[in-house]
């Protein structure tokens, strides 16, 4: 299992591709087989596997074989992992612009 | 100028590393100086600067340079655009879990 940096890089690696987002796109809508997500893709079939298996490394998504259909979907656990360090950091943000702002309004009150 | 699809790719490629999300995470708290920003790091100085690139390339960190200090900021409508995506993404899975919920209801109801 990779600690949390690691996958927090591998997370954000699988998302730094077009066609990889529009597959997260597809399933975010519900489960899909391979060839629905290749439907929107120009690419062949085996550079759709590809982005699948990165995906699927990088845990955003699941996939279930049963006869000769592949059924994929979205790991929302592994969505909001990569959602939260994101939101975290804007959090550390706003909250320097508050004391920013706590304390622009200190220096007015001292000296006005 | 990157369209919005290229500018995702290098946002997600900035953020899918260590050291760079340790830089962005000091620099959420506030500017730094390059010196500032490679202290927590074990790595050369010139590796900080090769870093530091991808992260103004991606649009995530502005620099500045005055006389012979670079400050470093962090360029909060980037973050916001990273973390939107993915929140659009969060919220189209939450509403295919409502109609689902809701249809599951109907049908509760339509044989109990």
């Amino acid at each position: 299992m990779l600690n949390q940096s690691g996958q927090l890089d591998s997370l954000y690696q699988a998302l730094a591709e077009p066609a990889r987002r529009i597959m997260v796109e597809r399933l975010t809508r519900g489960p899909a087989s391979v060839s629905e997500l290749a439907k929107p893709l120009d690419m062949s079939l085996s550079a759709v596997m590809q982005h699948l298996q990165v995906l699927e490394a990088s845990g955003l998504v699941r996939t279930e074989k049963t006869g000769r259909v592949r059924t994929c979907r979205i790991e929302p656990s592994a969505l909001r992992m990569a959602e939260e360090w994101l939101s975290a950091q804007r959090g550390m943000w706003e909250k320097r612009l508050d004391r920013l702002g706590d304390y622009l309004a200190k220096t007015g009150d001292d000296t006005g």
